[in-house]
């Protein structure tokens, strides 16, 4: 199943005792649909107030349905701030997570004088202008395979801290920053530690090598501030084109992008 | 003053007996600021679930503040879904509903099979595939001054229903459709309505034509229903040059444009 949901609600995706995850919904609308108990695995776990384009999840169940039934059905015991985009058969031996070969997100960033009202909780801010060409250099040095310890949260369970970058593009719509992230997989807080270090250097309180200096310390305390939850969607996790799954919802043309509709 | 709000949780601008209303807030945020009682008059009365990009407020008080520091001092006191975007001195006979030329609106509408999440309450949405061709055709038919009694609430009080259109731009932008309206001034519920015409129109249950026939009826009861109000955004008016107020915030970016980051 692929997954939108805006995560300011919810603590994160992984269940929790009491109930108030992404998870927890899903699989209590599960069970009501299916008549039985469901349990999901996914493909990125998002953290408390993250969001998900595409979040792709799988589970077994013997429950015999039409794809699109699962689809509507589901979305009727949901709230209305996680819906189900598609659902499809798998394949034998499609996993949800070690299937995926690489996970994209993106950060998106109002730069303003003052905060933003329609956007609370779906963008992050900056008041001080940013300065792109500076943002990129930084960017540059993250990319390829590293140890990302500097960017690693304290209680991230990930069993080794490197990871393999591919891309971290940054574009300008309007008064809206966007940052494209595409990785093999990311470690706890790894998007919102980046973002702290880019954004310092946007700011121009730190000069655009001094992310080299930071990812070679390889220690939390190196790097900036982790950057607030509010701007990050997780877009979805790639598989290889024999899966045949979606790689996009809907939801990809709400994001500003700097070429209009064209989020790929 | 110019403000950004997210409509969902008020009961529209107009300021009601229990407090839930936009003009609450923000009376009393100034109020606060000012440390006295502030009267505001604003360029448009949004209905309850009604966002604003560009709503114009104007006030008198005798406490003499940097115009900046209106902005920051009263979002300090504003809910997070609501914000000052600026602050000037008006010049004499300023007023920010009668100096108002014409006034913009945008409704953006999800077309997709299925719900979305991230843009609950912030989105129209067709499960139907819409044709632009049939809706466009239809549009042309609003343009110019007519009695607009057919798209009119039963309660409105404006003291005419004539209303002179002079913009209806329809555009897609990836899964999202963008209707742009403007006009010298809107009856109660009047663009919600046209609205509800236009998608009957683009899903085929209508012909272009029975848009003429609807407007020339002028009677409610020949219209289609309502439209949700959760797409409908108040982008602001537009003031003589010579008045010197901006006309646009950071928020307009924020909205899908099939053009990118280029919504005038």
């Amino acid at each position: 199943m692929g997954l939108s949901y805006a995560g300011s609600r919810y603590l994160g995706w992984q269940s929790q005792p009491d109930g108030r995850t992404v998870q927890d919904v899903l699989e209590a609308a599960l069970a009501r649909f299916a008549g039985q108990r469901v349990r999901t695995l996914c493909a990125g776990r998002t953290d408390t107030g993250v969001h998900a384009l595409g979040q792709v999840v799988h589970f077994d169940s013997r429950v015999q349905r039409e794809e699109f039934s699962w689809v509507r059905g589901v979305n009727a015991f949901l709230p209305p701030d996680v819906a189900v985009q598609w659902a499809r058969v798998a394949p034998a031996g499609f996993h949800a997570r070690r299937s995926a070969i690489s996970r994209r997100y993106s950060y998106v960033l109002l730069q303003s004088r003052v905060r933003g009202a329609l956007e609370a909780q779906r963008a992050g801010w900056s008041f001080r202008p940013l300065n792109g060409a500076a943002m990129r250099e930084a960017a540059q040095l993250l990319l390829g395979e590293h140890d990302f310890s500097s960017f690693r949260a304290a209680g991230c369970q990930a069993p080794s801290p490197v990871k393999t970058l591919t891309r971290l593009e940054i574009s300008q719509c309007g008064a809206y920053w966007r940052f494209d992230f595409e990785g093999n997989a990311f470690l706890h807080h790894m998007i919102r530690n980046i973002m702290g270090c880019l954004v310092a250097v946007g700011q121009g309180l730190k000069p655009p090598q001094w992310m080299g200096e930071v990812l070679a310390a390889r220690r939390r305390s190196a790097a900036w501030a982790t950057f607030s939850a509010d701007g990050l969607y997780f877009l979805g996790p790639r598989y290889a084109p024999e899966w045949d799954m979606p790689a996009r919802t809907a939801a990809f043309d709400w994001l500003p992008a700097a070429g209009g509709s064209t989020n790929t």
